[in-house]
């Protein structure tokens, strides 16, 4: 028998670092929480256990929080010792917790916590415990979030203007500890992701004063330079924290640079990766559900790992009640239902579902409930209608949001398919919503959707029009003209930010349109990696020079040096030039649908659920797939060629 | 302008030390937190406040938490100086906090907080901040509950088998510090409400054992006798710890012991009066809805402090979504509400309607959607239809729920009112209600409403009808036959819990029969004082002997020596024989209908809200009533004689 785990009320480890989280950024020496609002955990909790016992056994009890324990209704002290008689028993135990939240732990020959414990908050249904793996003995402390920590020595320290300027030689994520301070005299710790940042104490987004202690161990924050004014000398240790989340996918081609885009990309994604999945590691360092559900979609071709994108809808989905969208977002609500049944096909892990079932459908019914005559998706007070930075007319309900609503449907008829409840009311709806979004939205002469229904004036963006694609929302024909009438229409304003250009480039990709793809990720991507970014940042405007590039909001250092949604070219090249995708739940069956585009070359790896994977290797002359697990099929020139487990599979062109 | 206070989101001061309280419990050595769900203070919370300053001028913010303020917009850390020109201004301050609650404090010459801020939890509309008298400087902790501390000496110490015994000569709440202790050693302590049970190492409900440390600062706990058992001598400190809540309110009369019942009553009251309204002090020691509803009444009749019934109603109310009733009962959910009409009736205080209706609404909701094809209240899962310890048969809807019900439609009407929403729909449904009531459990020929509805066995219990009485749910006439069949019936069971005693002595003396009343007073009250009690029971029968009385629920010393609901004389006498009761919202108007009973003088005074009170003395030949505000009218003799302000008014009988 495998050993315990701390356990806890399913989430409630997730809001309580989320509280801790959110209350972690500053910009110009100011403390900036959310805006929005965040859910406490549960003060008390009961756990509940069936067991069966071979023989006698004792255990002990480890409680974060106060309260008792009952075996099959007698009562103990959490820490005494029970003694279990062969045969079957309830174990129930009853936390309360001020400061943090229940937790607890048993590790006994016959009985260890873990997720099969069930657990409820002193009311509501039972539901499966929360553990994780990083808390397994009895001094675990769940309220301490179980990072890794490597040591980092700059590679290169200078003295510039009466302080010492520290180069950790690349975009790092850093826990400083300063020891041997006067405490008499104030240091000064300036943040740089440049050079320029650090040494500018005027504008730097992130700095800190330190006084009154001979030594400090401060928040960690984002970094790749340090800029120390001490009067007195001072040691300065720097340690990378980061979760060991192990990567599964590469990617190389005839192009050396793309397997440096790559790399790049898969860099700032683990930066990015920590308690949840951040926007950006410098500012905000927030979650946002639109932020993060491209960062689902990465994930799947990295690493693999579901226990952060869990982490991630746990923390934006909250607790009922809900009062506000996801982030204040109409479209982050939809992002985050949308992402958890994408979740599911990709995982299979129903049990997560059933578990958030409720909370979803909450969330969907305020959702629901702030929707006008027509069922369409409008500005309720205190909603923020966003889809984008760029300037739209909000004036009125927005197509980009009614095909995103429409979208949101279907997930909630894929979520209640797996909880088996009844979901056909979601499809019914969908189709009468998507047969008004055609009617007041969709000019077939223009081979568009407009962007909102506004008397005298049908303006088309691109937003609609490359959601339609990507949520197939219209048939192949449509999809064909959207993407001549405005994807490759120069009349039609660009997207200018990263977060939209990813789901563009996605709408392409899945339009075959690889080139297009493949030359912006050699231009933008390329782009910032010619002028030597360690990682990708939030923006970048090639016409820009110097440190141009690190201003954005008003703010001259108000760019983020790294932010998650650059990792898009991870999700790009496993999905749509190698081909890998699921066809059934948890990859049951996949596709493998190799593209080069316009490489000669390419071949790489993307992971599959468990510790599974295929690699694809494609050149003029052959392709060849190899996938660890069954299920597979190769899809090539109109065929289908079934994949064996473990066989490479080679393919002459 | 007088000084600032911490202030914070409504209610969470309340949640918060809830929480704490109901961590605190302990039996036979083991910790029982609640087994109903508590509710969490919000973990960020914005704070506004638009404010005029006539003159120039700077402030600092302190705070519990991290978070940022703004002044028109520009943004200061908290603790920074902020400089204010002369004019109209707006002050916004986002704070999260982590393990306690967002809490904001500024006191300047022209920008103070108190309750004329208002907050929002980063949703939800803002509400009038919270705050409290003992929180007025920056150094305060609104964590820590403000109590008042008084010395207490033993009157008796005594050496008993290897131990020692300290008597502090009566019941009391104190906080135990031990000194000088040897850490190796294990020191016990044994708190008893008597000394059999102080003595009583195994069967004694509260001990602790210290151990680790050389000095201690325990938990505050009941007790008047503490046993210590250490083998090495350590200095034992005991403090009262109380809330200096003023009476306003005295009884006495011709009957010597009833001034002294009168006295133990209010000791006991103020004994439970704490962060909110406890049952009893040694056991629960939790707050529990129908207990505070008597309380509430008790405490408009001793000090009137609105106050303590707000903290108790904030924190029975917890916060959406409701999951469960209050304390899982059905009938304290409608306690609740109607407590809450109540307490805007005696008080006026329609700020703090106002700012819960949303949950009072939400809660009357929860309730309402719980009801059966009737509209009757009846068990659903997880409910505990209670009314009374005693046997009743529950398996199907309870009379007495249906009259609770049916006033707590009027309560939400009375809400409504007091928040300019239309409430009718409450009345129609009452009468509705009031209709199927009467059809169903209504029974002429007896004179008396029977207990639920079940083929074949009509049984009568004294619960509905005295809720029928006490409600005002069936007009005099049929009061009277009630009063004549069921409760001067001895056929029909006696009520045999002081809990329900308490409601069927309030409906006697509805009914003018007050001889009844006085006399239970007497004999019960009355029969623990001769016993030696130096506070009320919670359970007294008069056939037991010794120890006897100290034992409940199968436990040597389950029953708690001090219980809330034994101040029930206070309301008795103040309500029914002074005859002092508002006739009009916050006693605007109010009467005075003075009743001996079987006194032969009596003499008290009631308060009144604010520092207004009636005093009101009787004899055979007078009445003599002074009040303090107008509004008064002495009723008596079927006449009504205005009372004039401070001028004492003399009737000769």
């Amino acid at each position: 028998m495998a050993g315990g785990h701390w356990i806890w009320y399913n989430g409630d480890f997730e809001l309580y670092h989320s509280i801790l989280l959110h209350s972690r950024r500053i910009e110009f020496g100011i403390q900036l929480p959310t805006f929005w609002a965040l859910s406490a955990p549960y003060p008390n909790v009961n756990f509940l256990k069936h067991f069966s016992a071979p023989e006698a056994f004792t255990f002990r009890a480890h409680a974060k929080g106060t309260g008792y324990l009952t075996l099959d209704g007698r009562r103990y002290n959490i820490g005494d010792t029970v003694t279990v008689a062969p045969g079957e028993h309830d174990v129930f135990v009853n936390l309360i917790e001020v400061h943090t939240f229940p937790a607890l732990y048993i590790d006994s020959p016959h009985l260890i916590t873990d997720h099969t414990w069930i657990a409820n908050h002193a009311a509501g249904k039972a539901v499966p415990c929360g553990d994780r793996p990083l808390y397994e003995s009895e001094t675990d402390d769940p309220a301490v979030f179980a990072f890794s920590y490597l040591p980092l020595t700059p590679v290169m320290t200078e003295k510039v203007d009466g302080g010492m300027l520290y180069d950790y030689g690349k975009e790092t994520f850093c826990r400083i500890t300063l020891e041997g301070a006067d405490s008499q005299k104030e240091i000064l710790l300036v943040y740089g992701e440049s050079r320029e940042e650090a040494l500018d104490i005027k504008e730097a987004l992130v700095f800190e004063r330190c006084s009154g202690q001979t030594s400090y161990s401060l928040i960690p924050r984002a970094l790749r330079y340090l800029y120390v004014v001490s009067d007195t000398p001072v040691h300065i240790r720097a340690e990378y924290e980061y979760l060991p989340l192990q990567d599964r996918a590469s990617f190389s081609c005839n192009k050396k640079k793309v397997a440096q885009i790559y790399d790049m990309c898969a860099y700032t994604f683990h930066l990015n990766s920590r308690e949840f999945y951040l926007d950006g590691i410098k500012r905000d360092r927030w979650v946002w559900s639109g932020d993060a559900f491209q960062s689902y979609m990465a994930n799947n071709y990295l690493y693999f790992d579901p226990e952060i994108t869990k982490r991630t809808i746990i923390v934006l989905l909250g607790k009922p009640p809900y009062e506000q969208h996801i982030n204040t977002i109409t479209d982050y609500t939809m992002y985050l239902l949308i992402g958890a049944a994408e979740y599911y096909k990709t995982t299979g892990d129903a049990a997560f579902i059933r578990t958030y079932f409720d909370r979803f459908l909450t969330l969907y019914r305020f959702l629901a409930g702030r929707t006008d005559e027509n069922d369409y998706v409008c500005q309720r007070d205190g909603d923020w209608i966003f889809i984008d930075w760029s300037d739209m007319d909000k004036s009125a309900p927005l197509a980009a949001e009614q095909i995103l609503y429409w979208r949101t449907k279907y997930a909630m008829a894929e979520l209640c398919a797996v909880c088996g409840t009844d979901g056909d009311g979601y499809i019914v709806s969908a189709t009468a919503l998507k047969k008004r979004i055609m009617r007041d939205f969709w000019r077939e002469e223009r081979g568009a959707f407009i962007d909102c229904v506004h008397p005298g004036a049908e303006h088309v963006t691109r937003h609609p029009n490359i959601f339609a694609i990507l949520f197939d929302f219209v048939p192949e024909r449509r999809a064909r003209k959207i993407l001549r009438n405005v994807l490759n229409n120069d009349n039609i304003t660009a997207i200018t930010t990263p977060y939209f250009a990813f789901f563009e480039l996605c709408a392409r990709a899945r339009m075959g349109d690889l080139r297009t793809v493949q030359k912006k990720i050699e231009s933008y991507w390329g782009g910032m990696l010619d002028l030597g970014a360690t990682s990708v940042w939030e923006q970048y405007i090639p016409e820009h020079k110097g440190i141009e590039h690190y201003g954005m909001y008003g703010m001259k250092y108000g760019c983020s040096l790294c932010h998650a949604w650059g990792a898009g070219p991870i999700y790009l090249l496993g999905r749509y030039c190698l081909g890998v995708y699921p066809t059934d739940i948890g990859y049951k069956t996949f596709a493998v649908a190799p593209n080069c585009g316009m490489y000669t070359h390419m071949e790489g790896t993307v992971p599959l659920p468990g510790e599974d994977s295929v690699t694809v290797r494609m050149d003029r002359k052959e392709i060849r797939v190899l996938a660890t697990r069954s299920g597979g099929t190769l899809l090539y020139g109109g065929k289908e060629y079934p994949l064996t487990a473990g066989e490479e599979f080679v393919l002459s062109r």
